[in-house]
């Protein structure tokens, strides 16, 4: 959906608050944007230059403006900082969820990250500095430390109690987690729970004792599979003494779940991944995440191309046989990366696992066969009715069947490579999705190369 | 993560199970499977043999039945149906959400679906008939029914009554919607909201009434879209008039979401989206998704063919060009599907639209013209020591100039191409995806031997 009709449907006036800015009726502008939301808020101070946006963002109520805050990008964030006053630094960096407070400061420049812990209170503080030690991309990283946690002889009516006067700086009150004084964890219990018992009930009759969590350590991917299968709201996050440090709510889930997709679609295409959006990521740093497989790719076509000079009498013996060799390289790259993309998929998704490789070889198997059977038999038809007759190329009967039968083993041996390499990849601890498509197309292409020229060798008589 | 881990953190007892299964300790496995948690024990059910499956399902408490049903695929539902009495149907097709009983009435057999039906209340029957109207991937489609609706009169105490006298069936009670007499959407409390307020405070107080909502026949990936960017917990759909009539859930839109990237990711690779995962899709199935592009690119690549057999007098003067067609094939079409898979995944994703056009092709030519420069450098001298010199091969330092010329053009079109076509595809309301690296590849191939053997021809001077 295209912001154009995010303005439609749920009325972001970009047309009005620009016509108020400019006329500078800022109080009638600032009545006006106090009433959006947070994320239309961020996007609409985005695109504003620089002093406007500045100007704007001072306007904004003080709750308001951090979550504003929260939902800017980091270059964005860096210049508001450098802009406004060490108290204002302080009550932004306070009201902020830990999480957004660390991925903002790990982008951050020394000087700027200093200035925003100096305004920090200590206690404040000392967690983001505990956050900021979690490795990347695991479950200690994506937290939260705003939670509740309720106490077992506590009775449901204490329950809402707490709630009601800890609960609005939570970032989720649905699920709290129930710890005994070493903050171990007992159970949960939901706010459902809650409502479905009397206020009388005691909190460690309703509490479920056995939890889904993970450990600090645990990495994003695995919380994120837990998310999927047990379709939960949250999951609470223990370090290494079983004592609770933080939850991971669904909306933090969700964001790890369309960035790891997005990985590997992008390791699928030769790129490694960047972290920004499109636009935020610069020519070089898009430069930096391409060329390096291309290079590597391009350099390793040298052997296709020693394959190629060394059979070169049997091309210059049979002209005809250069004309197919791309499409004999194509259709066994597209073969192979439909076997690679479907497998490596259904492994990150947890369809699909190592102790599965015979009965993915065994299905592989019989797909490849049936699709080779088929491509070949039109293909051989389409050479002699279109390439020889239609066309008029010098192609014989022989040359025919070498290009077909070639095509038929090429496809299977692909389809089999596609599926094998990417397993065992992964069974090496290694990042299935980066040997996809390309790298296999690569090493499919000269097989390929090989198996034709034999065929060729063998069928055509030529040295 | 996969189960063993699984069952090592969470302690699913496979094991156990089996062995009081095979010591018919019936008894004993009752308790125990009673206890676990309803995701495992489908997946535990799968594994089992048909006649023990049926054995352990009928083990299950009511309740419990009807949530592990929602799990089973939809061939063991029907295995199940199958086996059961008409008021085992009945009960379970009530207990279950109504999306998850349209699921799976609309992949089983005629026969099942009447006799499904006929054992449903009237009431639940005239809803799953409602939901079966709304057109597929529709917000309609995925909705569900089970939501709680409070009115604006209410105080916080009727509405805390209402939640616990009717809250124990519904999918989410965290977030209420308010409507009037006619079901029109007035506006949405959170439980958060209410804990946060005194009981005599009235709904219509605290509701918000700017509520996000979508229309029961918007596309799923939009519904999605606003999960995203809102961080939303549920979504109300309303109908044509402005009437209440679902919800969606955050855990539908999160398994929307991983379809969407699984359909997205196998349209990239030629391959038609089915809908089951890896080892439910039949061979036939897997052959039927992946042969229609296999075949029409097959067939395209005669286009490549006619280019080579018509500059077949160029390559027999010259017999080294013949060996550098993979190696600058491939690399203009790895370089265009970086480009082509950025972009579409960039436009999925809303950080790219067609009025973005011009920005898209300023910072694709930029990374494409470094890209180029140091891939044709790097080329160039690769060429000269390694095939040259090292290996002996018949090339000229003109034919060097004339693949380092080429692999510079194509590598900056093949970007341009990428980049482009899919915008003008979604423009014209096509899926971009289904158009990304195979069809460009093909594409690409032939414009870059074109460019190949004009380049040849110019400059080594042979006809």
């Amino acid at each position: 959906m295209d912001y154009e009709i995010f303005q439609e449907t749920y009325g972001f006036p970009v047309q009005e608050l620009n016509d108020l800015l400019e006329s500078k009726q800022l109080r009638q502008l600032r009545e006006k944007i106090n009433e959006l939301n947070e994320a239309d808020i961020a996007e609409y101070l985005e695109e504003l230059p620089e002093e406007q946006r500045l100007l704007v963002f001072r306007m904004l109520h003080k709750d308001l403006a951090s979550e504003v805050f929260a939902f800017l990008p980091v270059e964005i964030q860096e210049m508001i900082i450098n802009s406004i006053s060490d108290a204002e630094v302080g009550r932004i960096i306070e009201d902020l969820y830990v999480d957004d407070a660390v991925d903002m400061l790990e982008e951050l420049p020394a000087s700027v990250v200093r200035r925003v812990l100096k305004n920090a209170k200590s206690d404040t503080r000392a967690l983001i500095n505990q956050y900021l030690n979690y490795p990347e991309n695991s479950a200690g990283s994506i937290m939260t430390a705003e939670y509740l946690s309720l106490k077992k002889e506590w009775h449901v009516s204490d329950a809402f109690n707490y709630i009601r006067a800890n609960g609005q700086d939570s970032e989720t009150i649905y699920v709290l987690y129930v710890t005994d004084n070493s903050r171990h964890l007992d159970g949960v219990v939901t706010v459902k729970d809650l409502l479905m018992h009397s206020y009388e009930t005691t909190i460690g009759d309703i509490m479920e004792e056995n939890v889904f969590h993970c450990v600090t350590t645990d990495d994003q991917e695995d919380v994120v599979e837990l998310f999927n299968r047990y379709d939960l709201l949250s999951l609470p996050v223990v370090d290494q003494e079983n004592r609770l440090v933080g939850i991971v709510s669904v909306d933090d889930a969700v964001d790890v779940m369309e960035d790891e997709a997005t990985e590997d679609i992008e390791k699928m295409a030769a790129i490694i991944p960047t972290e920004h959006s499109y636009f935020r990521t610069s020519v070089y740093e898009t430069f930096k995440s391409r060329i390096p497989w291309l290079l590597i790719l391009m350099l390793g076509s040298t052997f296709t191309g020693i394959i190629i000079s060394s059979f070169e009498s049997a091309l210059a013996a049979c002209v005809a046989l250069t004309g197919f060799i791309p499409m004999l390289m194509d259709t066994a790259g597209n073969a192979g990366s439909q076997a690679s993309v479907t497998v490596i998929r259904a492994m990150s998704l947890g369809d699909v696992e190592f102790k599965d490789m015979f009965r993915v070889i065994w299905k592989e198997l019989r797909v490849a066969i049936v699709c080779g059977v088929t491509l070949s038999a039109i293909n051989f038809v389409k050479i002699w009715v279109i390439d020889h007759l239609l066309l008029g190329q010098n192609i014989t009967l022989m040359i025919d069947l070498v290009v077909c039968l070639t095509a038929l083993v090429v496809v299977i041996l692909a389809k089999l490579m596609g599926c094998i390499l990417p397993m065992f990849v992964d069974k090496l601890g290694l990042d299935p999705a980066v040997v996809a498509s390309p790298l296999i197309t690569t090493l499919i292409d000269a097989v390929s190369l090989l198996i034709y020229f034999l065929f060729a060798q063998a069928l055509l008589g030529i040295a």
